[in-house]
């Protein structure tokens, strides 16, 4: 049997209550066994609640936290009063501590962001730390690193992007160099911000780093899965990814309305039911549900607020995927390739210079 | 009858040749007779294809341009060979010189946006053009701008936008007061850059300048049609614009998959067969083609390069509506109205603290 995978989990954040967190904890640990939590909350709601899962609560431990972070307080404030004291904090604590492999929370992003880095420190050589999304193209699943932690953001920002997003797909899809595009406005190299340009010229001389430098990329290009890795800042990467969710749904919306139309489209839409229902499965937001904060010392993986415990339940499988797949190991060892990779380009340059 | 619209058309411009344009102009023709053409190219190739449209002809004029703007020239370098001796320099020239209300071209981007700023030059008040996208959205048809002409940009672009960006919704929708939203990765107040949350101190402060500020708004908004305008720099707005396109081809691809898959799921793709199409249409990237250039003293319409007859139609439909709204005018009262609010505004803050 693999080793233990023990997961913190922040069980008040989310919209929907500690039960909807607990239902899918009981969800997870119906697929794997190799796996417990750490629940942490206000013991008078939890203790009652994990009654109701029998076969959850022998592998769980609940951590009593007097505090919730409400979802829309300002980062900086949740910082300053939920310290110590909050279940988010405390469920990142247990990481810190080495109690367990990844944290969980569906709370408060912003809050969430604000008190992981400032409890588990950004990595070292990690300028800023990243949200990366999951996201289904035509080809496979991609990564899309910044959807939101920072806005703006320099060319070593990206690159630093570059490092944390490719370790992220090699240990989730299992390849040994995932093909890395830039987002940009087009792919001629006249074109783009200066800061893309110039994170573009430093990709293109990394060899060796784990991945390997595709180019420019555009918005369209995330959809096709012309690569494995999609980088940007934070601001664009929020608005690419909102953008595309609202695409997905109006699309939906067309195509239920076109589907009650007439009696032979509702004729035709009963016959292709299960069709129909493997597409709303596939688009079903809640089977992609988790952001992963990457670039601190510590995994963290940040669940939808509104999601139910289907969508907690992907949440978790993503938690325990990035325990599994050692990605902080991953993280640093594509950290030291890429300064190795730049340190052999600078010995070579300084070779051809003599 | 309504006056005659004349429409200057880069006949050399895009990537399927003369005849898609001189054939979705007849398609134009056929729905409105008071409009007329000048198309612009090499007069060995306009001239025999134009014999083919028997109805096309009398309302047509040649104009013989030698050069040809490749689509993947730099605009500069197109700007400097082009200028005077190209199809698209004197496509727009006849704006210039007012022989024709609008111009339009399928030609390069970068080197259309050069070429129509050189030649017709930014408004007064204005400090840069943009493109703005007719936009469908689950309430109606929007307006999201700038999705390409400028990378980046400060508080006083992002409100030069709002003007131009409403006018055309004005002109467009047949609005008093469309609604605007800044595109931003949050609602809160506290989020976003700093140009975005300067530029929305400044329109919230607006009042009878032709438009409605609705405040901050996120990617899902423009789908779900939120507000009539969403304003945002060109690098993100480009990036939206191509992810949306992205996601919305995705889906499709998901959705003839899925009734692909099985033999009930034929049958009933067969009896829906009329609304699926309805959708197929609905999406069609053609009926939405024509960026529109905004900010300069002419109005430009940039078709899709790589559109057929029908998407060239579309697009020159969309040059037709510009000029029979007076899009022009209504732009110039925007920066008009916008710049009194703001004088009022001014003057009523002097006279409070007197």
């Amino acid at each position: 049997m693999s080793d233990i995978i023990t997961i913190s989990v922040d069980a008040m954040g989310g919209d929907n209550g500690a039960k909807v967190v607990l239902h899918g904890a009981s969800l997870l640990l119906s697929d794997h066994k190799n796996v417990q939590f750490l629940f942490h909350g206000r013991q008078e709601i939890l203790e009652p609640l994990l009654e109701e899962y029998p076969k959850l609560k022998p592998v769980s431990k609940l951590i009593h936290a007097e505090k919730v972070i409400e979802m829309h307080e300002k980062p900086a404030r949740a910082l300053r009063q939920g310290r110590g004291k909050s279940s988010m904090w405390s469920a990142l604590q247990a990481v810190k501590d080495g109690e367990a492999q990844v944290a969980l929370s569906g709370g408060n992003t912003g809050a969430l962001m604000a008190m992981a880095t400032f409890c588990l420190r950004p990595m070292e050589n990690i300028s800023r730390p990243a949200i990366a999304a999951i996201w289904p193209s035509m080809r496979a699943d991609i990564v899309v690193l910044d959807v939101g932690a920072t806005v703006g953001g320099d060319a070593r920002q990206l690159v630093d992007f570059t490092i944390l997003g490719s370790a992220l797909a090699r240990a989730l899809f299992d390849l040994d160099e995932p093909t890395v595009g830039l987002l940009n406005v087009g792919v001629e190299e006249v074109k783009g911000l200066e800061q893309v340009k110039e994170a573009a010229a430093m990709l293109a001389q990394a060899k060796d780093a784990g991945f390997a430098y595709h180019g420019f990329v555009e918005g369209d290009d995330i959809g096709k899965g012309t690569v494995d890795v999609v980088v940007t800042e934070g601001f664009t990467g929020n608005i690419a990814l909102k953008t595309a969710e609202g695409t997905a749904r109006q699309v939906g919306s067309y195509l239920r309305n076109a589907l009650k139309a007439d009696i032979l489209s509702m004729i035709g839409a009963f016959f292709a039911s299960k069709a129909l229902r493997a597409l709303k499965n596939k688009m079903d937001p809640r089977t992609n549900n988790g952001g992963v904060f990457l670039g601190l010392n510590g995994i963290v993986i940040k669940s939808h607020g509104g999601t139910d415990e289907i969508g907690l339940k992907s949440a978790l499988e993503l938690a325990y995927e990035m325990a599994q797949d050692n990605l902080l190991e991953k993280i640093n060892d594509g950290v030291q390739k890429f300064s190795i990779s730049q340190q052999e380009q600078k010995t070579k340059e300084e070779n051809l210079s003599e």
